[in-house]
């Protein structure tokens, strides 16, 4: 079965859908984004995505073309059309296309919206959860605003394309004081020898990730203790655990950063017990 | 007559021309570019262009899809068809279209390049060098890699948004130590009231200008001393001159930064020297 995305107003087959080479996001990096988890078919957490697209909007005063129920019906539609079970379902949404100017368009300019999704491999996933990855490190080189979910990707790209490079999975931006920021499309986290969770508190300094909400529920549930605040690369090589969270990443065990082991090298407890009961305080 | 664009191998009508949903440069920003005068059809300073996209290129690991003869053909070509006597020429290279994931694709992947040119309206311009411009100023909050030319492009685009809604032209970045940096798609320079021009040094802080590159040949020439050194918005004030250089923009007197008014409130005779001697250090 190919591929359907929606581009526009149109639902097209993915490998012949395309953009004007005038919309802002292919000129600028003039667009924000949204990637969520289908699980069993079902979109997970769709409320608090659309509450983080609507501030990523505003954040950049950038309109949505439809509204937001007649975007979530072409969320749905668009897991049904590909039949997909478990994937990453990706909305982006651009300024539209415009004769090249950085400032707004000044004649009425629809934006652009693109809804695309990807079948998941859970095998893979179930691998890294029961081996847990690797992590390397970077200095936090980003612009000034990663807690709106833009497409300024680029130091992402290449931190990314570094930790593979390694052999790790992800890559924590470390800020100039020495704190961890977070992941390039993850939150970071720990839990101390106390058994204390930790992950940095949700200023401008990191994006606050829908699944790291969804897992603070979850702690609190547990009864656990969480501490939302800067944590440095010093306690993350004397931590317990420590494992990232994103909407498709859900609480990946890290049992290496950079060149130290993190406990006794194995996923521990915390992070599993996480896993196990993520969905049950996500929405679907 | 209709506009024609080069898009991955073919000429079409600009109107309909289009990039695949999955092209790097839409969904991260991961691609690089450059613009170029075009001045009574000819190519201006082509060969400091293309150097410095090879530099852009190597350093995000990103490959030109075709040779650099063929791409100066392609340039060539592009002005032709649209038969632009004036103009602002465009290309962008992104690191192609692939299934969304940060790091490079590890298929092989052929790298995208688009080719545009846009008519100038050279009344509009000579009029700025006429009468000068307003300037406004922001906290620079770009990543730290503004040296290479990408298309993380969002800061700046905000910052022309701001400077257009106060009236302005052009934002000029100012650093926590309250230097100037550079302006959102220009290079910022002062002269001082002993008739010294002073531009930031090209460090990693600011991309290196081609026109800036120019001018400085031209400054040269002209026998007058000039700084490369960070300058502070105090100097900008006490300036005697101000302009800001592009491959558009050449020279552009500015004649007021934010509420401060520069020199008498009129493009000074340094400034316009330059504005009339500019193109005949400039390769074509």
């Amino acid at each position: 079965m190919s591929r359907i995305a929606y581009v526009n107003g149109r639902y097209l087959p993915h490998a012949r859908a395309g953009v004007s080479i005038d919309d802002r996001a292919f000129v600028f990096g003039d667009g924000v984004y949204e990637g969520l988890e289908v699980r069993g078919g079902k979109i997970v957490d769709l409320p608090r995505h659309m509450t983080r697209l609507r501030r990523s909007l505003d954040l950049v005063r950038m309109d949505s073309p439809i509204g937001f129920e007649a975007l979530g019906f072409v969320l749905r539609e668009v897991v049904d059309r590909n039949r997909v079970s478990d994937g990453f379902l990706y909305m982006q949404i651009s300024r539209g296309a415009a004769a090249r100017d950085h400032a707004f368009p000044t004649k009425p300019t629809k934006p652009g919206l693109v809804v695309t999704v990807q079948a998941f491999d859970r095998t893979a996933r179930d691998k890294r959860f029961t081996e847990g990855v690797a992590v390397i490190t970077r200095p936090d080189e980003r612009w000034a605003h990663p807690h709106i979910k833009t497409l300024q990707l680029l130091p992402n790209v290449l931190a990314k394309q570094a930790a593979r490079e390694r052999g790790a999975y992800e890559c924590w931006f470390v800020d100039t004081q020495g704190f961890v920021t977070e992941g390039a499309s993850t939150n970071a986290w720990i839990v101390t020898r106390d058994g204390v969770l930790v992950t940095r508190q949700a200023d401008d300094s990191i994006l606050r990730g829908v699944t790291r909400t969804t897992l603070l529920d979850a702690i609190a549930a547990s009864g656990r203790k969480v501490e939302e605040r800067p944590f440095s690369l010093e306690e993350v090589h004397k931590a317990a655990e420590a494992f990232f969270s994103s909407a498709t990443t859900i609480a990946t065990p890290v049992v290496r950063i950079d060149d130290h082991r993190i406990g006794d090298g194995r996923p521990g407890p915390v992070t599993r017990d996480l896993l196990e009961n993520f969905h049950r305080h996500a929405a679907t």
